[in-house]
């Protein structure tokens, strides 16, 4: 693996994280009023495209990547229905 | 340009414009206490080495949409840090 891979694969681990603090603040604090809908709803869009396209050019990377996404942006988008007020 | 070329455009603009909603309602609100600071902390680190892996294999794509990326993120984390109360 060249250093260039390996910086794509550190890339891709950390933006699958990247909601990972946000579920955690809102499952905790039980407060989403501040939080858009619409960057979870655009989140979610985005990684299903991103996904279609990663399973068909065969890129196991950015299935994986996506598939991490797309969990941590339906939670979100349940606990932002869920705490709103 | 094929289908699938299209399928990743797509996307890729899609993701870049996911931030923008969050940063028009806390513009306009003036509350980021529910957002995680470490989301965007994260995502600016995140970004950062997508647009550095973008521009080792000169791919256009990565480096338009991370660029995109960057700047909502880093006004994401001033208007958190201004609005933080």
């Amino acid at each position: 693996m060249t250093n260039v891979d390996m910086l794509g694969m550190l890339a891709g681990t950390m933006s699958s994280l990247v909601f990972l603090p946000q579920v955690i603040k809102t499952w905790r604090s039980k407060s989403a009023k501040d939080i858009s809908l619409l960057m979870f709803s655009f989140a979610t869009i985005s990684v299903i495209l991103w996904l279609a396209y990663g399973i068909m050019i065969k890129n196991g990377p950015v299935i994986y990547t996506n598939s991490c996404v797309l969990i941590l942006s339906v939670v979100m988008l349940y606990l932002k229905l869920k705490y709103n007020k």
